[in-house]
């Protein structure tokens, strides 16, 4: 039988959310505490990795156990186990053709960027820039990243993925206060892709880079584009599936 | 001369404002930076101290040093130098008569309380209390605090305080979403005070306590009040002078 998992994490003291030989992730504290408590190995399939000191707001992930169980049960048995920065919002049971992965239809990432004084209440949750923007060359500049497009000049560096086509459906900055949060829904992401985004779009509001995004994707150049903007300001907000 | 200073620091990883032998302390932090900066041993006058976990919106503190400087140029080497955790909003000259405690006229404590689910990216800033509590009922119990009345079954049970009287002038509850803030601001407030009163209320939201604190306040008894509420949902918000 198969289930799934919506859990929300503070990514700050993890080195990311996937396995690492020695090295304090969130895949593996789901996974050692759901082992325990079914008393049997359980391994879990996410939507996707994040990095170190990225926040997931709701994360989605799958196992697999052998029987059925109370849904709301377990979920508050694992909620008293797992570390206080990992918190289980739902468990349901999903039909067994279903994957945290490849059944993805749309992803949501958030990113947080403080644009006022420094506030050490955020300085985990939202990226001190602590310097004004100017948020109408960057909503110029946003609305070419819509569409589907090649996104290698905003991909990690030494990305070996063949594949860096990726449609996006919605790219938004909201401002309240002096917090700019940049929001893009997309059918996927390339690793670092949301940052190197927010990165460009800083590099505008800072008027060091040009607004013409749709030139830099032309490049398919990675060094054509700008600064990865710092983890701790992003959040994978939601996963859509059918 | 006399400077003073307005600060604002994350609680959670401080034993607390006040210094203590081989123990982290905002104190020692920023006396450690100030000695540093002036090459000269400093030393600073808070309006008093905050608890282990317990933060500060705007704490003040007074120090002098025997030389005129730049106000803005050393807020910026202090904030360069001090830990990430403490952050220095202003520098001011004062006269040599003011007292950063001697001369607080008011001083304004926040409390939050999360009565909704719990919340990993609040659970060192909010009180994850994370169940519904009557507030109505906290509102007719939180009137008998404000007036000149002597404190003592709100005191730390240990309290060795002569004068256990103090004045509170405004108690009010605000709620935003499933966060509820609880204001207070008051002459002056005994140790636990706060903290002693919000746990009160707590257990008044949860029936477990009546809304009678005139009553309770009347029996002068530590004993005869209710809960301690934990240190992470208390803030020193502002301190007030002439």
């Amino acid at each position: 039988m198969r289930y799934l998992l919506t859990f929300s994490y503070d990514g700050s003291a993890f080195f990311g959310y996937q396995k690492q030989k020695s090295k304090r992730t969130v895949q593996f504290e789901i996974e050692t505490v759901l082992s325990k408590l079914f008393n049997q190995k359980v391994l879990i399939s996410a939507s996707g990795r994040t990095d170190a000191k990225v926040h997931a707001n709701n994360q989605k992930a799958h196992f697999d156990v052998n029987k059925a169980f109370d849904c709301l049960k377990i979920k508050d048995s694992l909620n008293k186990m797992l570390p206080e920065d990992i918190y289980i919002k739902s468990i349901s049971k999903v039909d067994i053709s279903f994957h945290a992965r490849y059944s993805v239809l749309k992803k949501e990432y958030l990113y947080k960027i403080n644009v006022g004084e420094y506030n050490p209440f955020e300085r985990n949750y939202v990226y001190q820039l602590n310097k004004k923007l100017d948020i109408e060359k960057m909503r110029l500049a946003i609305k070419d990243f819509i569409g589907e497009n090649d996104y290698k000049s905003f991909s990690k560096s030494d990305y070996e993925e063949k594949d860096t086509i990726r449609e996006i459906y919605k790219a938004d900055i909201i401002c309240e206060g002096s917090i700019i949060t940049i929001d893009f829904i997309g059918n996927g992401f390339l690793r670092y892709m949301v940052r190197n985004m927010v990165g460009y779009l800083i590099q505008v509001g800072e008027g060091a880079k040009d607004c013409d995004v749709s030139l830099v994707l032309s490049y398919k150049d990675r060094t054509k584009a700008g600064i990865t903007a710092p983890p701790e300001g992003l959040y994978l907000n939601e996963v859509f599936y059918n």
